[in-house]
This record gives C-alpha cells, structure tokens and sequence, in this order.
C-alpha cells in the first residue's frame, strides 16, 4: 500500500535523487555506486549501525558477484580475508565423493560472512564517502509512488518526529520482512511462493570444522551439513519438521544425529563441542512480479526470497544491486531510461534460474528421506551421476556457481 | 503368488532351461541370445504372432541399445530400415529452439518402430533358429519358485489342455499386465510408484509431417508433440486431463489446440489431415525392487514401467534382455552365477536413472500448466537453460540419449 502525501510545506522538505529503504548487502551496495557516481541518495534503516554490523547472515558469494563488487571498488576487504572454497563433499549411502566445482568450472565460492560484507560496505558509504545514512528509522512509509514527486516518511529516532524525504526513485531493499513490497499495486503485482514443507536446524558449534570442504549429508533420516565458520567454529544443518521447537533438539540428540547423517566408512569422526546457536529455518521461497511500480524498485529478498538450500541469497542482492545501480546512474546522470525499463525483466532472469537451481538441489537434499520411496530412487539416480557423468558434475558446478553466462 | 506344483508324473514333463513368459522387446530378444548360445528355452505368448508383428508401440532407439542388438546380429532390418534422428525441438514462448543432440553427444536416436522390431526378433528366434515358441497361451501361472525345480502351465490354444513346462529359470517378460509379477513374494517386494496425475491424448493424423524432426510444445495450456511417423502419417500428442474421454476431442478442437501450443512465430503452418487415432495414456511409472525371486527373473515392463515422457520403455526392456541374456548363459553354460547376482542392481542402475530423468523432462512439459506460477517459472528457466549453456544442454543429450556410461 502507498500512502497519501502527508500536508506539508513541501519547499522545506529536504530532497535528493534515491531514498534507499534497508542497509543490507542490496542498499548499501547501491548506495556506494550511488555514491561513487555522484548521485544524491538517503539510505534509511531500522537497526542500529552496531547491529547490521553483527547480525549472523551467511556469506557465500559467487565470483561474479565478487568481481563485480570488486570492479565497484568495494572487495578490498572480502579479497583479503574471505575463504576461497573449491569443491564440496556428498555423502551418501556410506560413502563420501568430492565434486571439484572449481576445477570443473575455473570458478570460485568465497566465503565471506554477510556482517563483514556490510561492515566493508556502511564504512565505503558512510565515512569514506559521506553517503547519508540514517540508522534506527521507525515506521518507514512511502507516498505519492503514482505521481511524479515520490516521498518517504519515518520517525525519527533521535527527536521522536516525523521526517519527510521528497526524492525521484525509492529502492526498496528491507528484506523480507520489509514494508516496501506492500507498496506494490496488488492488483498487479504476483507473488509466487513454494513451501518445501521442511525445516532445517540451524547450529553453531563451538568446535573446529570436521572436513576441510563444505559437507552434505544425504539420508533417510534426512538432510545434513557442515560448512566450516572459523577455526574454532563451525555451522551445523539437521532436516527437521517445519516449526519444530529447537528445545526439542538436546546437544546429544543433535551430535548423535550428525554423526548419522555424516557418517561415511572413510570419514573422520566428527569434532564436537558445545552448540552455542540453535534456531530452525522453515524452507520456503517466493518471487515477486513484477518487482517494480512506477518510482519504487525493489531489490534482493524484498522482492525475491529463495531458502538457503544453495546458499543464493546474497548474490541475488548483489546482482540487483549493480543492476539497478547502474540504471539509476544511467537514468540520473544521462536520462537513459533503458536500464531501469530492463531491470526487472533482467533481475528476475537469474533470479528464476536460481529458483530451479534450489528446487533441484532440494529434491537431492530432502527426496530420500522423503518416505516415498519412488522419490528415492530418483533422488539417489540424481545424486550418482554427478559422480559417473563428467557433463551432469560440470552443470551441478554451473549453477552451483552461478555461471551460466546470465549476467 | 506362486501356484502348487501339479500333480503330474513329472517324468513325462518336457524340460528345457529357460521359459520365457512374454514374447516382447525384452523376451525375444532374451530368446535370440539363449538360441545363439545354444541354451534351451521357450516362450509362451499370450497373442497371435500376427497380433503382436502390429500391435502399434512407438519405437525410440537409444544407439547404445541399437549396438547391443547388433553385436548380438539382431539388427539388420533396424539398420537399414531405422531413421535416424539427431536433433529435437522445443518450442516455448512463441519461439522454436533446436537442441541437436547428436553434435552434443556423437550419439543418434533410431526410430523404428516396435512393431517392426518385434517382426524381425521372432522371424530371427523361431524361423531362421528354429526356437520354441508357443502364441495364444491362456492362463498362465508359475510353479515351485522356491524349490529348484520350477516350473510354468498354461492352457494349450490347439487341444484346450493344461500343459506343463519343467525349467531352470523363468523368464518374466510379459509387460505391464502380465502375470509373473505377480509371482514374487510380496512381503519382499516393493514397488515404488509415480502418477503424474497428467494424461496424453495420443493422435495418428493421415497428414505429412509439420517438422523435420520431434517437435515439443511447452506451453501454458499444456504440453503438444510432433513425431513423424511416415511421409502419410504424424504422431500428435495433447496434454490432458487423465482418463480424459477422446470422444471430448473433436478433430476441430485437436486441430486448434495443436496450433496454439505448437504455434511459433518462425514456424511452419501445421499440416492437418484426418484423425485415425485418439487415445488417452495416464502418464505413471512404477520401479519393482527386487524384481528377481529365486529363479524367476522379470524384465522390461514386468519390472519398471516408464510413461512415454522419455521415450525410455523398450531400450530399458532391451538393457534387462542383454544383461539377463548373458547371465543366464554364463550360468547355464560356465556355471558363473556372477551375472544373475547382479542382474537386479545393475538393472535398476539404468532404470532409476531414466526414471529421474523422465521425472526431470515431465516437470518441463507440463510445469507452465500446472496453473502454480512458481512451477512455471522454475520450469521456464529450466527450459531456458538448455539454451544458454551448452553444458547445460550436453547433460540433456546424455539423458536423452542414455549415454551415461552406466552400460
């Protein structure tokens, strides 16, 4: 919903070029191009700076991703610490086998966890660059987004008021659970949603990684992962029913089923500690269509959600980011509106590749123990020709990277 | 179930190695490969040979089958006779897609229909080798599978008297519908089932071809295909609903439903003809597992049935028949038991694998139909893949033609 103008003497309110609404991977990305191309812009947040700058987020980035923020001069940082992973272990019926996705695609995962990736980023915008940043923002709505003359209003956290924000564009990057999608016409605007039907049990260990790759348990008693965090640290994942309450999830419960699902004749035992984290991830996604309406642009998990089945979150922010970054400039700097014209249409490319992609991976994390046992079967036929077919290994890294040549 | 054993002198029993229930695909050629190594046998056929040398079956050849055919000196006729295809077409959103999947892969589909196959394995079996073969056999049941002197009885068409064979092994080979499925010990068995929920209007039009090769229509109104079947005649299909009535089918609304889904820009008109044909198929698979019992083996249809989607069914009954064929002649003639051990596993190797990849290519035909936008997109994009990544499109031509190196 829009809501109408406040009345205001408008000759007083301030004004500038893009009212970005969230600084996450998506607006704070923006804005540093934003920025970079001289363009006027407010980015305004409901957290605090200390809090975007610790909130646990994953952080895998695909090299297109990585390049491209390096192009923008924004992977100083990530280049200099991330993880450079090259392959990823399945385990399955008792067995481990190790798919080189680097080797088979030239292509790299980064990992670099999502608050210092926004850390790199509020620094770029904020204090290298001055960028207008306003953190701790309530009750964030837009107006007049049919009109030529868009505004955003917030209460203020320092003087408890109404603020006003008369802008040309507002990109709308506040996640999920954000409020700009719902200034989305809704007579026009699809959401298309898929519910996995599946948990997962999201854990942090306080114990050193058990594998020096990314690791995926498939079994009958369902999904499992490992994806190392830190020396000290490492990210556990248990398939678990949708809603399930972690308290039903003891430490021994948890380990005895790791050690289950991971289990491989030729693994090493897994290293275990106490789980400093447990929370539990309903599996779902959706796609919003289209993503944009007159003035209001939406981008990353405002517009399109995917569940960290294939860990694509992040660098589908990113690629909405450069791409509605580079209209904007376009469109601000030299009135080429082609770029803004193209931006849902392009976005969404990707995006619906990575949705099958997820889809797909699903199917091999969840479909053996699905207790359907036709499901199995093609799970397991799935899951073994990416260990016989030199080809099918090779599209399984494609998509696992992102390099299909959409971008 | 398995019937008692008939009180009989078995002394006046007549004996042989092998009977073969099923005179198929999968049962002659098992035949021609126990007549060339010189192991007894004899196939009961519950048809006429003039019923089963017509009864209209589609007839994709994978090479790999083709050359197992051959090498066993089954496919003169198919060589000189077969067409050999080389790409596929799919069509999508008002535009044509050409996938040439022999360039991809150096593999060709042949196209001959079962019909003909059938034709040349019994000519082959019973008329040049002299093999034993018994047409228009009536009630057919299994005897003493669990001791190891089985046995089969049938009703004799000529004297309308219960006859009795004394075997080794038993062939089961009789399709879909047959009885010696039957004959496996349920409490062991599992069959592991998939409907689609999806039904193919089959179409015979006395009209020229509209392509020059397999024509497939993705569209939202549901899935259309086009295969040549002769320069007079074309195979049609339509997408609907499962046990659809044909006589909802009006040669007009066939003809315009094919246009609409099959319609693209670049693409010829169609070229009507009259309709001789309309069936209804219910697309469903099913995976029998074991599908072996002491000295009951089945093969083909009897063990696994693939919907048409793949075109998979008769080259899966012919990998049971090469594998079955030289198990039971390394057994029968060197006493090796290896080949028969592994029967199973190695059969359901190739059987899941095609199951997962009809499963794969269903969600492509018929996901923009399937009235839920998520699917439509994820499918869209599947379909879209094929032709952006050339890695993409090679592991659809290995799946499509079966060239996985799982033989």
């Amino acid at each position: 919903m829009t809501h109408p103008s406040p009345r205001t003497d408008t000759t007083a309110v301030p004004r500038t070029a893009v009212v970005i609404v969230g600084a996450g991977p998506a607006g704070l990305t923006l804005g540093n191009i934003l920025r970079a191309a001289s363009v006027d812009c407010v980015v305004l947040e409901a957290e605090s700076r200390e809090f975007i700058e610790r909130r646990p987020r994953a952080g895998v980035l695909e090299e297109w991703a990585v390049r491209g923020l390096q192009r923008r001069g924004l992977a100083e940082n990530l280049l200099a610490r991330a993880e450079v992973h090259t392959e990823c272990e399945f385990r399955f019926e008792g067995r481990r086998h190790r798919l080189p996705y680097a080797e088979l695609t030239g292509q790299h995962h980064y990992v670099y966890p999502q608050p210092l990736l926004v850390t790199d980023l509020v620094r770029e915008y904020a204090d290298v660059h001055g960028g207008d940043i306003r953190f701790g923002v309530r009750d964030v709505r837009l107006h007049g987004l049919d009109t030529e003359h868009p505004s955003v209003s917030y209460d203020c956290p320092q003087t408890g008021q109404r603020r006003l924000v008369r802008c040309d564009f507002v990109a709308g990057c506040d996640g999920a659970r954000g409020v700009t999608r719902a200034a989305l016409p809704a007579e026009r605007v699809r959401v298309a949603r898929h519910d996995y039907g599946i948990g997962w049990l999201a854990l942090l260990a306080q114990a050193p990684p058990s594998s020096d790759c990314v690791v995926f348990g498939i079994h009958p008693r369902g999904f499992a992962g490992h994806m190392a965090r830190s020396p000290e640290v490492t990210r556990y994942y248990l398939q678990c029913p949708p809603g399930d309450d972690p308290g039903n999830w003891s430490d021994e419960r948890v380990w005895a089923e790791l050690r289950e699902r991971l289990g491989a004749a030729d693994a090493p035992p897994l290293t275990e500690g106490p789980l400093i984290e447990k929370r539990v991830l309903d599996m779902h996604n959706y796609v919003v269509e289209p993503q944009t309406a007159g003035p209001l642009f939406l981008a990353g998990d405002a517009a399109h959600l995917t569940a960290p089945i294939a860990a694509k979150g992040m660098n589908l922010a990113l690629h909405d980011a450069f791409l509605l970054g580079d209209a904007l400039v376009a469109r601000l700097g030299k009135g080429d509106t082609s770029g803004l014209g193209e931006y849902a249409a392009r976005s969404l490319r990707r995006v619906w590749d990575y949705q099958e992609f997820s889809q797909w991976l699903s199917e091999i994390y969840h479909g053996t123990a699905s207790g359907d046992p036709y499901r199995a079967g093609t799970t397991l036929a799935r899951l073994r020709r990416l260990f016989t077919s030199p080809t099918a290994a090779t599209a399984f890294a494609e998509q696992y990277l992102g390099t299909d040549g959409t971008s």
